[in-house]
């Protein structure tokens, strides 16, 4: 209620949107990154006509299968641009919003020409937001990157959960966003001085080199008598006393979901805005693709979403002549291959480029006053690097963004990866030094139990490659799962593993393979005595091992598992094929945690990992040290198969 | 090397510390934040007569079992008070160690008289700490709480992996902790300007309000003549060529490893300094001793970090006639009762005390000019929650800090809590509002790989409690762990999964079953047909459908998984009683993931749980929609037996 006035001087006098078409492409994009307030935005959705939030809509708040969730939800409601809630997110997103449209307008705008990317990203933030680390990170970015058509209004209302703010929370806001580089303003009334709202706004478009930040002084829970200012209101309810006497207090003669037809009238202003927006828009565009065909196709293909016809044969193939590489290696001629054929590929890495292996050598650096390359440099700071991932993703569904740290770091940034997860952005995380392989840099910095936590999560692909093959493999399933090809549908977020070290291209693997999630790399002729179980950096001492057993008579199969969740969604009769089920003597090895492994080996079987935190020292004494040889595995199989 | 001449001044002139005794207690807290800058303190631990770093340790740097791995690490170094390398954990910590010595100076020192409890907390930390969002969190807490003994060297050396900051890292740092409610200052040459060095600390001591930030501008890799002021020798070595072209061009004519005696000579200050300061000590604390006996007692108890006789019979009991209630009341419950036996427990919540249950009501607000008290206001900021309390455990090893927010989002301090675990600190992480069973705030809030996650995590306990019984055990566990009582001796953080919905009070529980991670709540006394595992809220349902199918003639026994590192901890016997090898006939229930439940129900048995993301509905709706229900236990569990 504290943040009606503002949300509505927004909603209904200054964005540009289409509440007929909530997919009208040059809308401004809203984000209520106070997420908690979703019935607002579902209000103002309903009143300004969204056809996706009915007055029925909004009596079913937060029921089974309604459109107004506890939280804005994107996939649930048309008209949501991103899922909020986890607070510091919704900013994060808004900042990914703003870059996206900032790269876009500068590919794509002609001087002199009407602009066909020209809209501003507005956020609505509250105290939680402003102290969560997650919007640090990003302010800093958005100020570093001076977009200026992102306009955030901070409900400055000073009370959170625990209560009043003054117990945690006395920073001066407004002077760190000034560091941070934004432009900075303070509406002092944010209650009842609509007008002073609407000037901030307007100063805040002026202002076109930095991002804006408004201060907006309000009372949480303003016009209920006995409640307002106190964080009883704080995501509960007023209570039916406590309604009745606020609907007095305001002079608010109406029932329960009561509308008065002048309120929609006032509302109406919205959809003839949009409609008029949308209008020159298209006439816009008519006139662009007659001016600029070849760039009008990129335009349309990057807003449909559709991959290029043949992009995947970018993609190399290796032979086993091939020089071994580390993946992350691999991985760099993959996303240099595909930034060359998807117009949409953009990414980068938080502060590890030249680690990660992530630079696209045709492109130069996204900055300010080059808004058109595609290198993004994020800084250290993985969190909000997710996290604005996710606002590009969900901008423009042709944009496909990568971002990159080493994979120990998703710890930093895994709100934000669950929330590709969660709202379908499609997002590839990039992650390399993806084990004790790593080395030197010790247990800090050596994941164990970070492969089992993302086969954990829901729709998300967790993928580690064996080699060059497997590498392509991983990147042509990350490409299309941002596109919904699953079952559902649904857009899939894709988290690759990567090695620091080296190792061989293998004869059997293959990109086919990979995108099955699991198959037969070594001994698929006859049925086999033991099945081997490896991924990544360990696959081809699977295959060593197999070899090593072959010499002694007994036939060992070599499964990859590079994706647990995309073999699980094969046939039975494939699964069978590659497993039999009675074949009982299996194997497992990973240089992980061998949490979970059960499932492909069953209880009888060997899982050979690392169940413990790893240690600084060469890559090659840990293995040793740990037991993740050749020499084990070959052990365990003879101790299943005697 | 360009951090050298302030961590010179730091450790050789101003830190009150004892090299031959490195736990002195009343010492000055040394972090190096910027972790990978770690030869630079062990070369100074050695210099200043750190035993436990000598030459040849640091010729094994970053080797198999040396002493001076590639971060450093509290658990592996004497004289290192925290692990860091995370970027951003180092100074979290230091808020930490700064906040755990106000709190035992506002306790214990008394007017008049030689304070027992006094010293500095210094750190260093780079542009990486402070583009991650944690450090700002950290930062904001610090400047709440006006911590006046936290000094903050920022070595300022405009260099990262990427290459110059000016990429991605543009911000006006000292103005942001300016905002943050920080003393900032700026030494402009930090590679030759020791005074002014000197100066800026001097004065930094001389605020005793706010926590001090000083810049200090250095050049990266000084004094090297080519390779200064680059990313080149960002974490990697110079060189062997660049190395004596180093050497000559400062002017120090000796060879690897050797060092001149006049260096001990002029770092033997330190020991001297410090033999000094101890002695000090040690009077002092013999004078408390007789004027405050009662005090002092409890202040060597607290520094012995042994736990006072008979404190866990504070933690009651329940009986089903027990009215039943949600595991966070009874966490409130055990919570309240913990802070009355045991001295040194302390903590509170993310801005989520009300809906956690977390506030101790004997103690007040830990706050400026009151840090005698016990209850932490955290605002929202997980992250740096994680990693104060972290400080705070490693600080005095009877002080036990609790920490709280919804379990969700421990993804937002993952980070954190796996330091936790790595650095043997004892903090109990307290998860309330454990999954779906939250209900209508939706998927965003609702828990689902969480528990495997943190299953999967080496060294750290995760537990889920099915009652008031079983919450008391868990908690007796937890602060146990906090002593390090396993087998390997090493300090033990909990996690402990609580609901938000109401549950009864069981028959069958216990805290000695709870304790032993996993056992038998039902159905103990035949050999069962069929066994049902489960945890937390669902363990009633699993009661609920083993009497169903005891009416049907079935013997089935419920066996609750409060803690599966526990239970996989006891003997073979135990297990083997506990879950007969021969009863194939497995169903697990929980509202989580089943990921990774097949280790214990077998290939062969049915998992029942949520593998996908939940949704905003009442949560019997949920339960019922998702089919977690007594009826699909009792299902699966006839199928199994068919």
């Amino acid at each position: 209620m504290g943040a009606a006035p503002m949300a509505y001087v927004l909603y209904n006098e200054f964005m540009r949107h289409n509440p007929k078409n909530p997919a009208y492409f040059n809308r401004d994009r809203f984000v209520l990154s106070a997420g908690h307030g979703s019935m607002l935005q579902y209000s103002l959705m309903h009143l300004t006509g969204y056809e996706s939030v009915s007055l029925d809509d909004c009596k079913q708040f937060r029921q089974w299968k309604s459109k107004t969730p506890g939280h804005p939800e994107n996939f649930e409601t048309k008209g949501i641009e991103v899922t909020t809630g986890p607070l510091g997110q919704g900013i994060s997103n808004a900042v990914g919003l703003a870059a996206a449209e900032a790269h876009l307008a500068a590919r794509f705008n002609k001087p002199g020409e009407e602009p066909i990317v020209d809209h501003y990203t507005y956020c609505i933030l509250g105290d939680g937001c402003n102290m969560e680390g997650i919007s640090n990170e990003a302010a800093s970015m958005a100020g570093h990157w001076g977009l200026g058509k992102l306009i955030a209004l901070y409900d400055d209302n000073k009370i959170s959960i625990d209560g009043h703010t003054d117990i945690s929370f006395t920073e001066d806001v407004s002077a760190r966003f000034e560091a941070l580089g934004w432009h900075v303003q303070h509406v002092k009334d944010g209650n009842t001085d609509l007008n002073s709202i609407r000037k901030a706004i307007e100063q805040a478009k002026a202002v076109t080199d930095k991002p804006s930040f408004i201060k907006v002084s309000t009372l949480i829970g303003y016009g209920s008598p006995n409640k307002a200012d106190s964080h009883d209101v704080h995501g509960a309810p007023l209570g039916k006393d406590e309604t009745l006497a606020t609907r007095e207090n305001l002079k608010w003669p109406y029932g329960d979901f009561e509308v008065p037809k002048e309120a929609y009238e006032i509302f109406g202003n919205a959809q003839k805005q949009g409609a008029a927006a949308q209008a020159e828009w298209d006439k816009a565009c008519s006139a662009y693709s007659k001016k600029y065909p070849e760039e009008y196709k990129e335009f349309k293909q990057l807003l449909s979403g559709e991959l290029p016809a043949g992009w995947a044969d970018a993609l190399p193939s290796f032979t086993p002549e091939d020089k071994g590489l580390a993946t992350r290696l691999h991985s760099q001629t993959m996303l240099n291959a595909l930034a060359g054929v998807l117009p949409g590929f953009l990414g980068g890495s938080a502060d590890l480029a030249p680690s990660n292996m992530t630079l696209m050598k045709a492109y130069g650096d996204f900055q300010k006053g080059q808004y058109q390359e595609r290198n993004l440099r994020f800084g250290v700071r993985e969190h909000a690097m997710g996290a604005i991932c996710n606002g590009i993703a969900l901008h423009t569904s042709g944009l496909i963004p990568y971002c990159a740290t080493f994979f120990i770091f998703t710890d930093y940034m895994r709100a934000a990866i669950r929330m590709s997860a969660l709202s379908e952005a499609g997002v590839i995380y990039v992650m390399t030094h993806d084990s004790i392989g790593l080395g030197e840099d010790g247990p800090t910095h050596q994941p164990i139990e970070h492969l089992a936590s993302f086969r954990a999560m829901p729709n998300i692909l967790m993928m580690r490659p064996g080699d060059g093959n497997e590498t392509a493999g991983c990147y042509k399933v990350a490409v299309e799962n941002t596109k919904g090809i699953n079952a559902e549908k649904r857009v899939r977020p894709s988290v690759l593993a990567l090695s620091r070290q080296g190792m061989p291209n293998l004869p059997g693997t293959s990109k086919e393979g990979a995108a099955k999630g699991g198959y037969i790399v070594h001994g698929g002729d006859a049925k086999p005595d033991v099945i081997i179980l490896a991924t990544g950096s360990e696959l081809s001492m699977g295959v060593d091992a197999a070899k090593a057993l072959e010499k002694e008579g007994k036939k060992a199969r070599v499964v990859s598992m590079v994706c647990w969740e995309l073999f699980d969604e094969q046939s039975d009769s494939y699964k069978e094929s590659v497993l039999p089920s009675d074949v009982e003597a299996r194997v497992s090895v990973e240089a992980g945690s061998t949490f979970g492994w059960i499932k492909y080996t069953g209880t009888k079987g060997a899982n050979i990992g690392v169940d413990h935190f790893g240690a600084s020292a060469p890559a090659p004494t840990l293995y040793k040290e740990f037991g993740i040889t050749t020499d084990a595995v070959v052990e365990a199989a003879k101790k299943l198969m005697a």
